[in-house]
């Protein structure tokens, strides 16, 4: 390591300063460094890990939503996704939410990683997917708040929408891109 | 659009719950939605915006880091990246990132997108970008909390990275995703 302290941080306390579990909760913590010096006050956020997921269907478009989104301000593109419930397997989760959000099940699945949203405050957990050959075997009922209008791409639709700006989101750009390079 | 109501979500009221400004901003909104229903928690949370860079060295390599970061809790893989400063435009943050992190300068630069990290509780906007051709002119000198190794990748090591989970946070992997597909 060439003499560089990578060593983890510690944390001296964390104080919770908001507590909306389990939507949301927020810690003020004071951290201690390698190097001996101290942080009063570095923030953690925590709102609910989600699985989210790049689904082909059988003949080869990939399933998308268009809805609004309040985090983007703004009706934009985004992928099937929802929030892991309380001790979900998130492969579990994204087979429930692509069945509840769209109706299809797919019978190929692979992980594209689980990655945290924030590297300083953490936020949460997002773990994607890759799935194939879905067919739809029953109407969507997602019971979200937002209506939502499923569109289906080729794989050139879904790169052109990634170059125009259409995908709004960061775990709908990661997702897709890490879905289109696993499938080149 | 089918008869969807896709219109935007309107804010009613929106209280400032946790001020610890410029780091952190936690709102409780109450909001309408289209088919009339009201939503009276619904919590916006923002952090500073940031610019994050996947880097082609002259010789072809991509610059990655080797750091703590606290919101994964490890020692892990990152890109270069930075807040944006106040008003700051987020190119010129890239670049003023890249010579402080790194120590070097590229000449050809392109967006990779700006996106949003909550889809529902927004959080702040990434800002990714792909530079070719950099070369070493200064010595790296963040002033970050974190002490950094700088590490030098192939395409395919990058890749190999990537799918070996070594890149745990997400927007270093959409940023090396979106650039790996953008280099084909």
């Amino acid at each position: 390591m060439g003499g560089k302290r990578l060593a983890p941080w510690t944390v001296e306390a964390s104080d919770l300063e908001l507590d909306a579990h389990p939507r949301l909760r927020v810690w003020r913590q004071r951290v201690g460094l390698p190097d001996g010096r101290q942080v009063d006050d570095f923030w953690r956020i925590e709102v609910p890990d989600y699985a989210m997921m790049a689904v082909f269907t059988a003949d080869g478009r990939l399933i998308l939503e268009r809805h609004y989104r309040h985090g983007v301000g703004q009706v934009t593109l985004t992928l099937p996704a929802g929030g892991l419930e309380a001790g979900e397997d998130p492969l579990e989760a994204a087979k429930r939410e692509l069945l509840e959000e769209t109706g299809h099940r797919a019978p190929d699945w692979r992980s594209l990683g689980g990655y945290v949203l924030g590297a300083n405050g953490h936020f949460c957990q997002g773990h994607l997917f890759l799935a194939k050959g879905a067919v739809q075997v029953a109407t969507p009922n997602s019971g979200d708040l937002e209506e939502t209008e499923l569109v289906y791409f080729t794989r050139q639709e879904a790169l052109t929408a990634l170059k125009n700006g259409e995908i709004t989101v960061l775990s709908c750009a990661a997702t897709l891109a890490l879905a289109l390079l696993e499938t080149d």
